[in-house]
Parts: C-alpha cells; structure tokens; sequence
C-alpha cells in the first residue's frame, strides 16, 4: 500500500493522480444501448421478451413468464432462514425510520398585499429500482432504494432484477418484499431500462429510474435522462478513514477493507497524525488479510488504490478530506464532534470508533446510496427528497397585481418581451 | 390555432403529438464540443482567449481583459434608468425574501440505544452561473440563478456572460451587481463550460453550473456532468391555462403570448369547460395579436404548438395537466384553491385571474427557472435547495454497536461481503 506523507512537495499532485479516475464512456457500449433503446421503444414487450431470452439465458414465451407476483416476493421471503427475515425487517424499520425525517412537506404564506406564496410537494407518481443479479446480489439496495421511494408517498414502485439462466435471489426477492415493492419483473440490462422509461405493452412508463447496474444499465440510463429522472450514475466506491490513533488498529485495518472488497477499483485512505499508528495499521492489514475470502480482490484494490497518508493535525486532514469529498468518511478520532463543523463535503460522515462504515451500509438508518468520484462537492445521498418535487405556487390579489405588475412591466420591457408586459399591464389597468 | 375536442376518441393520440418535441442531440455539435472541452482542460486560459476572440469577435490579450471588476458592475447599475434600477432591486428583494423559506436546515436525533443520526447541511463552495449574451438578454435570469446560490451560503458565484463583438449589457451587469455575483467573466459558450468545470490559471473551478444556453452550451453542460453538477437541460417554454371563463379573454389571450413570444417552439395550451369562451380567446388573439412587436414569432409558435381544448369539467382539466406535467400552470377559474389539490405535476402554479405568468417571470418571488417537456414529473423549480446538500451522519453507541452489528453481520454474510460482517462482528465482540 503506497504511503504519503502531506508535508512533501508533491503531496498534491500524489493525491491528484491518487484520486484520478477516468470513466470511461465505451461509444461502442453507447451504440449498442441506443439500438436496444430503440427497439424496446417501437415494439415493447415483444423486445424485452427477445433480449432478455438472448442476454439471460432464458426461455420466455410472454411477459407474464417475466413478472413476479406478490406471492412470489412473499413466498421468497417466507423460504428465508429466521435469522435473516428478522435481519431484513429490523434494517428496514431503522432506514424507514430515518428516512421519515427526510420528508418534505408544503408551505405558504400570504405578503402585506394578499398575496400568496408558497411551495407545494408532491410524491412521484410511479418509479422504477434497477437491481443487479447475478454474482453480486445486494438486498439491502433493495430497501435502500425502494424504502425512500415508499415514505416518499409513491404509488407505485416497478423493480427490475435479471435473473441470469432463472436464478432467483430469495433474500433479493424476500427484500422486495418487505420494502413494498409493488410489481417487480425479471428483466435486466438496457432493455429494463426502456421499458420503464417508454412504457411497454406491459411495463408502465415511470417517473424515474434509481439504481445501480453494469455499463449498460449505467449507458442507458444516461441516454434516458430528461425522459425520465435518474439517480446519479455511480463511480467506485470509496472510504477515508481519519485516524488519531486511539482506534484498535485492526478495527480501521477491516473497515479499509470491507470498501476494498466490493471492487478492485474500490478507494481507502486513511489519514493519520501518527506514523507509528500507521504502520500498526499496515501489520493489520497483513495480519488480517490471508483471512479474507475475498483477499485477491482487497489486495488489489489496496494495492492499486489504496493509500496510508501522514499528516500533520487533524485540522489539515479535514482540509484533505474536503478536497476528496469521499462517498464515506469515517472520523475515527477520540473527539468526531470537534471535527464535524470542519466537514464540509462527504456522502455520509460516520463518527466514533463504534461507527464502522458497515454498519451504515445495512441498517444503522441512512442510506447507503452516496456520492461517488468528488461528487459530494455538489450531490446528496439517495433519500425521500430525490422521489419529491416541488411546484411553486403564486396566487397574486388584486392589490398585488397592481404593484407587481409595475415592477414586471418595466423589466419585461427591458428585455424586450411586450407581452410579457401587456399581461401585466392588463391586470393593474383594471 | 388548433381546436381539440377531449370527447373526441383521438384525442389522447392528438395530444401526445401535439406534445411531441424531439430535442435531437446533433453529433456534431458534441464532436465540436468534446474538442473545445479538452483544449480548454489542457491550454487553460490561452484556450479559452482564443475561442473567445474566434466566436465572439473581440480582441482579447489577457483573462485580465475579459474579466469585469466590481467597479465595473456596479458602474454598469448606476447607469441605468432610475425606474429600472428600482425595478430590479424590487423584485430582487421579493425573489430573496420568497428563497430564504429555502434554506434547509440540518438535523439529528439519538435513539434509545445513544445512537446519534442525522443530517449536515452545507452549501456548495462555488458555482458558475451562464448568462447567454446577444441578442436575447435576460437580467431577470442573473438574479433567478444567483440569489438561490447566494442564499444558501455558496462563497463564490462567478458569473460567465458572452459579450459578442464587446457589447455589454447594462441590465444584465446591474442585475450581477444587485444580485451579488463575486467575479464576472465575458465568456460564453462551451469554453466557458469548460473554463468553469475544469478550472484554468484564471478561473476558478467551480462545483455546479446553472444557467440556460445554446445548443453548444447544452452539450458542455452535458458532458461535463459528473465532474460539476449540472441544473436541468432546458426545452422550449410552454404554458398551460385552465379557465373557466371567468377571466376576460384578453388577459389570457396575452397569456398565451407571453409564453408564444419567447420562440417559435415554445407551447401554449388553452383548457376550458366552455366552447363559446374558447372563441372569445381565439377573438382576442385575432384583434391584440397585430399590435405585438414580436407577433411574427407568436404566430408561428401558436400555429405550430398551440391548441385551444375543449374540456368536459375542470376535474377532467386538472387531468390532462397532471399528464402535461407544464412548466407553468395557470388556474384562471374563479376557485383556483378547489383545484389546487388536484394537481399533481407542474413547476409553477398561477392561482386566479390576477395571477399572470409574467408576474412569476419578474417579481412574484418563486424562481423562473422550471421544469420543462413534462419533467416536472419528476422534478422541481431552481432553489436554495440546489445550491446546499447533505451528508449523513452516523455515530453510533457501544450499545448500538452491539444490536447494529449483529444485524449487519447477518445481511454481510448473506451478500457474501465478509470484510462487512468482520468490521462490525470485531466492534460488538470488544
């Protein structure tokens, strides 16, 4: 694992090329998704069908052969061992708990004229969540994206999940189940992604697409947007760690690499006032690592983009991580309060030894849906907000109308635009 | 102008093509563009000179020479005519006064196990706000765009407005002034895209870039989303009336203008209950058209994307724009409140026969830039709200280490993630 000390000259530039990550837009990929697009738009259920037999391995003869019943998701979670049900149902009771507080709800009031201003928020009507299958099966995204979606007020919540060769995921499905799911289909790629932004014979069109998914399901989504809403489109995922060393080493070495595990591409850093607690850190890591099922890829993910950094207080890793704006950051420090006002940028800020980043992925209450690749700088987690929208409301009295008007009569006519001015004119003339 | 018939069997097949607007991504445009972007990216501010020269014929040596001061802006609003100067901090007043009801606030709450969890609001560091400059020019825009910004908290609002052939805009500059913009360049297109996106020696670079613009300008903004947010890529303009024949026909025959007057493709819709009303507007249009500077651009646009529709009730109206999902809306019936909770979907609502869309355009105080092309579906009017974001915060209790932890071992071990499982397993066996 690189190490890097922030008094050198060329710290910057280290983190720079550290941090770098180009996401590469594959224009054969783009192509090819335009093509299924395409096809899924004019003939609906038919391409679905078609693509999903070609891509998934499997023999569907209609659409009915393609969705999962209630039933199903309920049976699937009932086929559960008792640990893990119960496991599903405490997580999704914390996120739909926090989550509630996310909730944003209509104001208005009334100026010295009469008249009245306001916001008025309004549930999506209908969404579609993307869940991977295959190799990587995640449940807990299932309740991560769809439990918002459901505090939100949707109607309506359509899942997506591909079912390579008919292999159905019961904790996936059992997840569904337990988060409200109200239709969920076994189609995948960038053919479930035109289904639920057209609308197919049998799909209905949604308002929106959350969800992760391969490069495909990332193109598609992208070509989609401004049809339908989109979450953002996720990079690897990262974890810093700042240290001050009063962390038993191992507890930091294992959240390094519960973040390297997911990916070889996968980012942990950890900045510490310590040398010594550092190379504690790196004994650690080489002690705990050979246990590892997943060593090959950790080891990979340290390896290529991992780093231990030294630096001089905590006041410069703040300012360091302000910089990175990571997905997740954990303030593995003696006193986190002291350091949070000087957080500015970052997913989600876990504080205090007892707060691994793993307990926040499953079920401490927040999602686990965060900014990726700097994007903290200007992005939120995934919550009830992003499945809410506002109108503005304006209700103008006729006292209103007269003074209003003479402000917007003398500006529209500044820009040139006479009946912007005239439509005001008319109501303060009368 | 098109008369429908909601009774008629087509008529849903005639409004999804009256609706029906392709906003053709040009290949070569994004070819172009890629180009300029990466120029930019590497040369920095020569590039940017240089484009600057090229596209807006000016003769630029320096950055030095195409950065206005403070002085300069403020110069710009004391010369402008008294009645304007006041105009513009009217409605600046109202629009800030409207946006700081915005501004979210942070929150956290323990459960019973000490567990802290909550949200840290902070405003973005520094965004680019895009002016187009020309022949369109709207200070009604600067302030739209910079006071959300201001309001939130973002430190550095650099403003990019392109001044072909050196021709400055008073109003504009006077609007950056009232609306406190920190630095003002005059550069415009996709290189100020880029200038603002990657940085150059001279220009900051920022977090977001707001602001409406050509297509070159849609194409930056597009491709560099993921390294700066980005606010919605805007379609033409459109208003939705819903009368009752209450309001004179002339008010919202001039309505309707001012929507047709801003392009050739924007839409203006007409909904009514009542067909001898539809003709009196249609009257109206006819006799108040011929004296309308710009009734070259709102024929055409009436001709091509308007449409007068006859409806059975006002639920049946209320429908149809929950489908439309406008960007604005007006409720031009004698009770607007029994319609309010009807409606779902729309970035602005125009409550009353006092209510002009101009109004909402200039002074009201909601913001003017809203969802168009049916995205008020799924999204939301610009405010305060898109210049802050949030990161959650976890700190969680030895205690809750201890009930936490076991549910997230299960969920990690069941989505095969061990390192997950053993960073919160070592913290509930301390």
């Amino acid at each position: 694992m690189r190490r890097f000390d922030s008094t050198s000259n060329d710290f910057h530039a280290e983190l720079t090329a550290l941090l770098a990550f180009e996401t590469s837009q594959d224009p054969q990929v783009d192509l090819r998704v335009a093509a299924i697009l395409a096809d899924v738009k004019q003939r609906g259920d038919a391409a679905v069908i078609d693509y999903t037999n070609q891509f998934d391995g499997t023999a569907a003869q209609s659409m009915a052969d393609l969705e999962l019943s209630q039933e199903e998701l309920k049976a699937a979670f009932e086929r559960l061992p008792q640990e893990q049900a119960a496991a599903l149902q405490a997580a999704a009771a914390r996120v739909r708990s926090f989550h509630e507080k996310q909730k944003m709800a209509s104001w208005s009031y009334e100026d010295e004229d009469g008249t009245l201003l306001g916001q008025q928020v309004t549930a999506l009507d209908r969404v579609g969540i993307y869940v991977p299958g295959g190799k990587a099966t995640y449940p807990s995204s299932v309740l991560m994206n769809a439990i918002p979606a459901h505090v939100a007020g949707v109607q309506e919540i359509i899942m997506v999940v591909p079912t390579p060769r008919g292999e159905r995921n019961d904790m996936v499905l059992g997840a569904a189940y337990v988060a409200g799911v109200s239709r969920a289909f076994t189609i995948g790629g960038a053919q479930a992604v035109g289904a639920l932004a057209f609308g197919t014979q049998t799909v209905p069109q949604v308002d929106k697409i959350t969800g992760p998914g391969n490069a495909y399901v990332a193109a598609a989504k992208r070509a989609v947007f401004g049809i339908v809403g989109i979450d953002m489109v996720a990079g690897p995922s990262e974890i810093l760690v700042i240290a001050d060393g009063t962390t038993p080493a191992d507890w930091v070495a294992m959240d390094l690499f519960s973040q390297a595990e997911h990916d070889e591409i996968a980012q942990s850093i950890l900045l510490c006032t310590n040398a010594a607690y550092l190379a504690e850190v790196e004994a650690s890591i080489a002690k705990l690592l050979p246990n590892q099922p997943r060593k090959d890829i950790i080891s990979a993910s340290l390896a290529n983009r991992g780093a231990l950094i030294l630096v001089k207080d905590l006041a410069q890793a703040c300012e360091i991580s302000n910089y990175i704006a990571p997905e997740h950051l954990e303030l593995s420090v003696a006193d986190p309060d002291a350091l949070l006002p000087k957080i500015r940028h970052a997913g989600a800020i876990f504080m205090g030894q007892f707060t691994s980043e793993s307990l926040g992925d499953y079920c401490a209450g927040p999602n686990h849906v965060l900014p990726t690749a700097r994007s903290a700088r200007f992005s939120s987690p995934l919550g009830v907000y992003d499945f809410q929208k506002r109108s503005s409301i304006i209700k103008v009295s006729a006292a209103g109308a007269q003074k209003l008007g003479k402000i917007a009569s003398v500006l529209a006519h500044g820009e040139g635009l006479t009946a912007h001015a005239n439509a005001a004119e008319l109501r303060f003339k009368a």
